[in-house]
């Protein structure tokens, strides 16, 4: 590891006696928590090429306007393309590195998106065509789907894409305002193709909505091509945040593409105009589907390790109150009330990260399935990831500002680096499926699942557990003392009992209802927290399974353990109406709950500070004065406060315009502008 | 009314059937909902008076860098002095103004702050001198208390003045980093003048913080004065937002001051530098403070008003998924998950509107007993209006969250008005007493009034229902049905049982431990809950006394009747954990007041678009595409897009720096700047 300049060798350190006290080897967590020595390796070595490049700078960018800003993220996309290639780095290299710079552009959808619906889409032909142009950035695509009006219901999409044999092509028409294409990342500014999802037209059949790619500026000069109407659609929450990313509006007036643009794989259109579906089995694009939410997974625990990080390091600096008798006052991080909200998502950034390992290996096992042509397990798959995508954001989204009000007043300003975070963020709550019609999905197969039991099929991987249901939804918690709820078959038995009731009560209603449809619709908030319930099981059984192994490092077990039953108790005293209204629960058994949680604050208390370090995030990732490794906190929100645009001139500006006339009584003099 | 245009006569209007479905006479409403005849025709005078004057159009600010954006903001404060002059305006309408151009600066706290704790701590001749000057705008006054290091302890401050009897004069101070003075509104560029709190230093002793006043910029050129070091803290949360505001920062390298710019109204410090108390009763303090509260309660139903009325109309203008068979697709409306989300917060914007209305009389009510020196309600009243004011800015700024996120897609842009609203709004959380510490205040009032009512005192006020605990925690509910929940005594009997049992449960585990205060910090993330949930007593209790008053105009009362039983039973079930660990509800009572909440949503559905038309805002206050009140959503999205500095070019700029060398492989030739 030569080269990796180590992190931490600084001249103050004021959290040095946090970092002594703690009972853990950190960097045998910090391998864990990267996936293995290689990933940690990797990580560290990018992270610190990209910290330790100014062109990376990004300590300026809430300060910056948008067109600065937008400017800014072409150069950096620029110049990380070029490391790429001078450097010759891989695939995982060059993700990374995507990563650390920690600002949407343009290539996150090139690669994320562009390439991967190609891959997934195109014939091989197709893809020999655009992918050797797209690998080399000759052209930049972005992923033309959602509409003005029309977002989550891609089936309602409005573009037609229109068959002309005579000419042997498609006529991509954008027929109304809510047909615009509306969102796309890359489209606004930079693309020079786009994946244009539209309703395939042709025999004057609607054959519903297909995939073309669609070239709209110019190679040589970048002007839109005629009858291409594109632009940005406009600010975005947060001063940084997506600021950066020039998501776009694209208006078609008959624009015609060869016919050969449609992404043929699945279905084609003949040069008579017919119609073809291929026999490639549907089922293959799973695999993408999984891959990308186990990646949104894997990066909702990054994002909320980032605010705990953050937050944990500040509440270690930061004292208030009790200061009497000539002693420093409190550390916040020492109130009760600071452990409460903060302590759960230090252990959920923790779950948040061995769940993301688990879906890899499910995305390694669902590619060998569909390989073997066995599709059997999809539905729970399907389920599964949905719901994971679902929670993992949302939680992630709400605990970033958590962690914000957390800091207090500081955590407003820019120089924490959360509110910047949290704006980044909060879209994963909406893009790739919105999270309550995701949870719906969820609770659809819940409801499916338990029908199959009734008839004798045996519920497979995470929905296994309701091949128990009769047990569970009898049996009651046999809890008598706080330490009980350390056991983790009790944990494990209490979040199975209370999702089987609550899916259970669902399908009850839904079963005796005349019209399920209405029922379902009707019942849509509980079976939302059905489905909440049935995710939380999964990333509580995927903790407990992985805290029950062996892992190398000292202490690194034992802490595991803890956050394990911290994650699982923080949900179950959150939740505990869940339990308490099925019946499974009493309300002492609760209270015991929140006794031998607080006993795990304490625990975790001597440990905060190593445990967010052990996340192993560079200054220049975090991008916080509260934040900071070395907690010299008010330095750099002093410092940071100088570089204000306002603070430029000494005066401000305006002044004499509108300021000296009100101070002078003289608003209505001749030198007043108002 | 002459003068007054009448909103919602527009070509367009897209919401006329959801308008004409309304069961409820919306001009009654909004007479009610302004607080009275008076008060509605000065709000829409103002209002309207605001949104036609080109000089506060608002649209643009997401757009405008820091500079542009405070400049402007100087612009629009010069301007509204100006017309409050002109026009001759009252204070009331002042006031209303500066709320309807919905843009922090300077004069907000000049006017809110600066001017209010004169009144409060300055001897009459003080007030004499300083406010002539500043009641005309001569002088420009900030609030400079909290530091760099300290905020909510405010005994923690380290700024020092100490009195040099040899020159007769204060000697300011910054002793160290942390002492900088932090975040006042209007310091960092604007004020000529700040109340400054310091430790009051005579005879080498310190009498701990007082307040003075400094000036802090020339009032010739608006440079700072000699050691004074004085500029702005840099960008906060959100584009908009309180940008437009300087929060600055203030050291002092001993700066000196007359001692009479010591406020003496409270205690004072001689010539011979001798410290003595007046017998001023230091409770007169209260009467502002609950002021102050009351208007926070007051601004939170507005601002979450404001997001509500954007949510609702959005949603139903919205349409998604279900428009099979040529119908078109559903309003997202009248989705059972979005009326789950989103009616609940339209009722709680009447719910703090109704409350604030009780406030009013509140202080009405003590400023009363004050002048009487009757303190005998003023613990009650203290942690009374320090609860309402933490809960109702929690609720508030996570629920215009909500409301955005109900939005989609689509809410993340600026021009849906919702991200500067919550970044605008969230502050609320931490001013004026952090949200957590004004619950623990509240809970220790809660055990202390326990502990009375144990040795027979009876409790007062928003408290008197604990002096009936014994009923209260032995009693169990009566609810057989859905319907019974409807019943106003059997809502409210719910929630003092819950309160109360909080309470008492934490009593006797304070009670019970050998040390209290360690027992208090133990159980503070329990207290916290108890207090929050006597809070929302209080304000189902308002609800429910105001709903059963006659109110003037056809279906008014009605509609006031669904959304008082609607807020109590959101909150039960959203707590219900509370009122089943407890033993007082059973899960199937829960259940049941979950059925009676789905049929209020049925009853608010068809009432929703007038409910939000009755706050009456203007277009130009809620500055949103989606909340628009003719409901051409789409239309002005796709216009305000185009506005984007981004937009100004066809090609953007940076193509030839940036982009053009990736496309065209020349990332090393000469022309790269990379």
């Amino acid at each position: 590891m030569e080269g990796i300049v180590e992190r931490g060798v600084k001249e103050v350190d004021y959290l040095a006696e946090e970092r002594a006290g703690a009972q853990f080897h950190v960097h045998s967590m910090k391998i864990f928590l990267a996936g293995g020595q290689h990933e940690y390796e990797v990580s560290t070595r990018i992270a610190n090429l990209v910290a330790n490049d100014p062109v990376f700078a990004k300590e300026d960018r809430a300060r910056m306007s948008r067109k600065e800003l937008y400017k800014n993220s072409l150069k950096k996309a620029g110049h990380a393309w070029k490391i790429i290639l001078e450097k010759g780095l891989t695939e995982e290299e060059s993700m990374r590195m995507r990563a650390f710079i920690d600002e949407p552009n343009y290539t996150d959808l090139h690669w994320g998106m562009f390439i991967t619906a190609l891959k997934g889409q195109a014939t091989e032909e197709q893809q020999h065509k655009w992918l050797r142009q797209a690998y080399k950035l000759a052209i930049i695509g972005c992923y033309a789907q959602t509409e003005l009006g029309h977002g989550s219901n891609v089936q309602g999409l409005e573009t037609t894409a229109t068959f002309d044999p005579s000419t042997d092509e498609f006529v991509l028409n954008s027929p109304t305002l809510t047909s615009t294409k509306w969102w796309p990342g890359g489209l606004g500014k930079a693309s020079t193709h786009a994946l244009v999802y539209a309703r395939l037209i042709t025999d004057s059949q609607d054959y519903g909505v297909h995939a073309f790619i669609a070239q709209i500026r110019s190679l040589d000069d970048h002007i839109p091509l005629p009858n291409v109407t594109v632009g940005d659609i406009g600010v975005k929450f947060g001063n940084g945040g997506y600021n950066s990313m020039d998501n776009g509006l694209l208006r078609f007036d008959h624009v015609r593409i060869p016919r050969e643009n449609m992404l043929m794989k699945l279905a084609r259109v003949t040069e008579q105009g017919k119609y073809e579906r291929s026999n490639k089995p549907r089922q293959l694009g799973y695999g993408a589907m999984v891959f990308i939410r186990q990646g949104i997974v894997a990066e909702a625990s990054v994002y909320l390790s980032r605010a705990v990080t953050i937050a944990v390091r500040y509440s270690a600096v930061r004292r208030q109150f009790g200061g009497k008798d000539d002693k420093a006052e409190v550390q916040v991080i020492d109130y009760r009330t600071q452990q409460h909200r903060l302590f759960p998502l230090l252990a959920t950034a923790y779950a948040y990260r061995i769940v993301g390992f688990w879906m890899k290996w499910l995305y390694a096992d669902v590619t060998e399935r569909l390989n073997n042509n066995d599709f059997s397990n999809l539905p729970e798959v399907h389920a599964c990831t949905a719901g994971l995508k679902s929670i993992t954001t949302s939680v992630t989204a709400d605990g970033i500002e958590q962690c914000r009000k957390l800091c207090g007043g500081h955590g407003y300003l820019c120089a924490s680096g959360l509110p910047e975070l949290y704006a980044a963020y909060v879209p994963a709550c909406t893009y790739e499926g919105d999270n309550t019609i995701l949870l719906l999905q969820v609770a659809r197969f819940l409801l499916k699942t338990l029908t199959q039991v009734a008839s004798g099929t045996k519920p497979v991987g995470t929905a296994a557990y309701l091949g128990n249901v009769q047990h569970l939804t009898s049996v009651n918690c046999e809890v008598s003392q706080g330490k009980d709820w350390l056991n983790p078959s009790v944990l494990l038995e209490a979040f199975e009992a209370r999702s089987a009731r609550m899916a259970v009560g669902c399908a009850m209603h839904v079963a005796e209802a005349p019209d399920s449809e209405l029922a379902f619709e009707e019942l849509s908030p509980e079976l939302v927290e059905a489905a909440r319930a049935h995710c939380q099981l999964i990333v509580v059984s995927k903790f407990i399974e992985q805290a029950q192994k062996d892992i190398p490092g000292e202490g690194v077990k034992q802490q595991l353990e803890v956050l394990c039953n911290l994650y699982a108790l923080s949900l179950l005293t959150t939740h505990s109406s869940d339990f308490l209204a099925t019946g499974y629960l009493t309300g002492t058994q609760v209270f015991h709950a929140k006794d031998q949680q607080k006993a795990l604050f304490s625990c975790v208390r001597p440990n905060a500070v190593a445990l967010v370090d052990a996340f192993d995030h560079t200054d220049h990732y975090l991008g916080s004065a509260l934040g900071r490794y070395d907690g010299d906190v008010y330095t750099h929100l002093y410092k940071d406060a100088w570089k204000d645009p306002l603070n430029e001139s000494v005066v401000t500006e305006g002044y004499h315009e509108y300021l000296r006339p009100v101070l002078t009584q003289q608003l209505w003099g001749p030198t007043s502008k108002l």
